[in-house]
């Protein structure tokens, strides 16, 4: 049984880092077109985008924030962290077939409430930055080892 | 033919409104967590959120951001507009049912490049603030009244 587990606030160390990765495919940003409702031909038309200062389709910047949320959800802290804010910005386009990996490293502890900063650091398969930010998050104080749910699976198009 | 347009920079007036709501659906925490990867089951797993804080599930924080990020992507400044940052506060969780309303305002114009800062205000339907934050965006220069894409068809489930 694949399983999820967390990180508590007493295990989290300055300078702890993660790493989560993932290949943006046309299939994900026509999934957050789909669910943020932003249907912008820069990111579903290759006609429409071929005439922009783009040259070809771009991810939503947005959809680098919904990665580094999930970096923050499923790997550090994990489970149970509830997320206070976060800042970002977007420093170069995401394209389609990029491999982004988001970089998370804790730089600031608060006891009193289990707050906890992180640097996010988002880069692409060329180690160009394409967006950073800082993440606000209250860990989890209590342990948590739970089965993973899978991915829900998805079809697009009819 | 339903189209698309935006607000050049220099249409846009300090103070400006626009307005974008949407209904938070099992659906569309579903699909976000398909494209984001987060699939903490807080969102997904009814049994396990019942034994949370939250005592139901609730949307991704950053669902929220992607709803924020469509608002100003569709309708101010609209198509043609570049995303440079944003800051996030999540203040109250959102529920599976709840409707949102993105509140956006213009605050401030930056001549030399374009530069417009809008408050970002996040309300459920009973008139709480559930996120709060800033964007900064570069406005277009051109207008651009165009084809206005269809939402990608998707199917959740096999």
């Amino acid at each position: 049984m694949p399983t999820l587990s967390n990180y508590t606030f007493d295990e989290i160390t300055i300078g702890q880092t993660a790493t989560y990765s993932k290949r943006i495919e046309e299939r994900d940003v026509q999934l957050f077109a789909a669910v943020s409702g932003d249907v912008n031909p820069v990111h579903l038309d290759a006609a429409f985008a071929a005439t922009t200062q783009f040259k070809s389709c771009i991810a939503h910047g947005m959809l680098s924030g919904a990665i580094i949320s999930a970096a923050i959800a499923m790997e550090l802290p994990g489970p149970g962290t509830i997320y206070l804010g976060q800042s970002l910005r977007f420093r170069l386009p995401v394209k389609l077939g990029d491999i982004i990996s988001v970089n998370l490293e804790v730089t600031e502890k608060k006891d009193k409430r289990g707050f906890v900063t992180l640097d996010c650091n988002v880069l692409n398969q060329d180690d160009e930055l394409v967006v950073t930010g800082t993440a606000e998050v209250m860990a989890p104080r209590e342990k948590l080892v739970i089965e993973r749910p899978s991915l829900p699976s998805v079809r697009i198009g009819d």
